[in-house]
């Protein structure tokens, strides 16, 4: 019996056999994430069906030195799932349940593996809003969102998922079981664990079990779009909306490349004459919501704009929101290979980092197209090139890195909302400095002394 | 030349000789903060006037050994920054320039010593609000705020002040000073040391710069008061109220026993036969306000309250608001020695809470009476006593600590906004169980290897 097998018996005395995966064609959907470029193959895939389940398989993972990745549906763009240094990739989506929905005291309970979109239906058949809304949010899971601290399109009103963690259920990698906050807004016994396992990407702890605050929903949403000639009046138009005090619940930007893309793809009538389009919305209640877009068009025009329209009903709301939303389907078919990137500004220069984008993406000759979150300055460069164009590649991570650089240059960050994982663990450093960076190596340490957890990725 | 005296001239090397106090009538003052029965005298107090002296000051700490308490206003209710192990107390007013207020950016950066009011109206005069609203905020300062969590009358509705905070300038024990986050809404660049740090209440670096997210100022407030035969019926009010729809601005309740006290004290025509006050209050745009009202108005009175009134005009809102705010100054007037608490339940389970600590303080024959934020269950009963009574003085500690437990047993916590300090440290592993507390100490040690910052608070 050699030790593959010997750890397939252990792991299988745990889970089941049938929840262990080892054989090559079953491990290969699991050497990749949703990050291209990054690929490797665990020695094993484990389904925990409970929270002892886990801790019983990172306590011997602990004891015998094997790297354990923890996985949702692997929808993350950052590499951060990846088992770069091989071993035990964990993955959570057999812990499914809703455990609860209370619209009295106007929170969710959910096991890990939940998909956003369960949680996010689930709170709306209770009169209730899950206000973050990544875009993967059909298949991406709310382990994995609290792990990755997910953003979305509501950020600015809304905030992030952070903002509405309430409390975790999660194992140490020496196999202690916590639960960090609980079910209260206030609460501060102790470091805010709760806030420091969500972001940390599977490093310090694998979430079981997640407690989330939730909303009413809003009574009524509109929507409207705006064209301009160029991203710079458009990034005025938002400092404008913000400055008449309006914080709207969506305000997305895609540039003249995308637009291109999207009209080229889904014929939806947008103006191809545009440099920039600006989709806005809000929601709340509905004399509101009509006061707002009435204010924010008027604002675009005063801006500039080329033209601006709302939507008169839901479908037509819908055909708008349907131009961001397939924004990266559209470019992705322009090249077998995209990168999506995340690098983040402050708001008002949005119009300056875009352009400063387009100028890399000349100098390297290479096509990126940005779209993404104006209102909070969240961009989304998209690289589409030829995988087998090592050339391209290659120009590719040097253009990136020269945008990173950029964006921290503008008091920007690498990452707003997509995470670290592998991918980005190259340029942390520049973002936080060699104090801080040596300071998180500390506080992985405090949590995985044998660094089983992850490795290779923040903390690393 | 003694120890004593030359600790005295390595500190006004870094600070002068005129931001060191180390005589005895000096001292006195910073030998207490707002937490009664805790007591200890530093060995000096020094006001040091930037980030670089505070680094100075840490790094001569830190190879001496000697204990170093940041402090702000000594407001807190936890016995926070007592210099228990002596040495140093930092005081960081003298960091009390406001930096920047950005409406273009909806933030401001602010140095750790600015008071919350100062910072609540450099906002307010750029028509943007700070939403937290600690009961201190007229002397409390932004950096403790921070390191305390602070939370407020608006906590439901806006959160407290961790959801505010975007960026920290803060100096590690050992010297090194780090810049946490920044200027955006997104960044998951990195463990979230800006969230760490938020309520580790001066454990694990010195707070020195704060940049806080800013929303627009609302149009329009009102205010109402709702009175009930009972806090039972008041608690099934809120619950009626969240069950509409409404997640109002304030939400806060005074016992009858809180009732009586105030009306005794400021003579504000408060019903005397009733068991329960309910204040409440909205803001925003002023038809949904005006709606929100009406519609909490007529769910009290159909939860059976005995009377409900909506404040004609500003006055006499102030007038209602002033109802809240003075319970702590006309229950303090009972007695000489006032313990405020803050444990906090579910919403739902205030009543029952309620009930709880009335059995208790008849059980142990003391005065408690409780007000508080009903919106997100966090309670303050508060013990008034003679402190030369010894016999009451440990009945209360008695008192409290099965208060405490009552709570944990409800979900609750032991602290809501205080603060854990030294004086809930006893409790904290009641609350988070020994492989959490032992987490904390690991993170402690990741921070501040030597143990000088803040030793006997949290992390110890």
């Amino acid at each position: 019996m050699n030790t593959h097998t010997e750890l397939t018996e252990a792991l299988s005395t745990i889970v089941g056999r049938e929840n262990v995966r080892v054989e090559a064609g079953q491990l290969a959907p699991y050497a990749r994430d949703a990050t291209p470029l990054f690929h490797a193959v665990p020695d094993a895939v484990v389904f925990p069906g409970s929270t002892e389940e886990v801790a019983a398989v990172l306590r011997l993972a602990s004891e015998r030195g094997i790297p354990v990745v923890p996985r949702g549906a692997g929808s993350n763009l950052c590499a951060g799932t990846v088992a770069l240094k091989g071993g035990i990739v964990l993955v959570l989506t057999r812990l499914n349940r809703i455990l609860e929905v209370s619209p009295d005291e106007l929170l969710a309970r959910v096991q890990a593996g939940v998909t956003t979109a369960q949680l996010a239906q689930a709170a709306g058949a209770a009169g209730l809003l899950y206000a973050p809304d990544p875009g993967s949010h059909t298949v991406s899971t709310v382990g994995g969102n609290v792990a990755t601290c997910a953003g979305g399109l509501r950020g600015l009103k809304y905030g992030v998922t952070r903002n509405y963690v309430l409390g975790l259920e999660a194992v140490l990698p020496t196999g202690e079981i916590l639960r960090t906050g609980g079910r209260l807004w206030k609460d501060v016994a102790g470091y805010d664990l709760t806030r420091l396992l969500t972001g940390a990407e599977g490093t310090l702890a694998v979430i079981t079990e997640v407690t989330v605050a939730l909303l009413p929903k809003p009574v009524d949403t509109g929507t409207g779009v705006a064209y301009f000639d160029s991203l710079a009046d458009a990034s005025r138009a938002v400092s404008a909306v913000i400055a008449s005090g309006i914080v709207p619940a969506t305000l997305e930007f895609l540039d003249r490349k995308c637009i291109a893309a999207v009209e080229a793809y889904a014929k939806l009538g947008l103006r191809s004459d545009a440099g920039a389009l600006l989709l806005f919305g809000d929601d709340g209640d509905p004399a509101v919501v009509s006061a707002n877009l009435t204010r924010i068009q008027e604002t675009c025009t005063a801006a500039g704009a080329l033209d601006v329209t709302l939507a008169e009903d839901v479908a037509r709301a819908d055909a708008l929101l349907a131009a961001r939303r397939c924004s990266l389907p559209a470019l992705s078919r322009l090249g077998s290979l995209t990168i999506l990137e995340d690098a983040t500004v402050p708001r008002h220069r949005l119009a300056e980092m875009v352009d400063r984008i387009d100028t890399i993406a000349d100098r390297h000759e290479l096509r990126i197209a940005t779209f993404g979150h104006a209102g909070d300055g969240n961009l989304h460069p998209t690289c589409v090139l030829d995988p087998d164009d090592t050339g391209a590649v290659d120009r590719a991570h040097e253009a990136f890195a020269e945008i990173f650089a950029a964006a921290i240059a503008m008091d920007g960050t690498i990452t707003g909302e997509h995470g670290v994982g592998a991918a980005k663990l190259p340029f942390l450093t520049d973002r936080l400095g060699e104090d801080q960076v040596a300071l998180l190596r500390r506080i992985k340490h405090a949590f995985d002394p044998a660094g089983i957890l992850n490795p290779g990725k923040l903390g690393s």
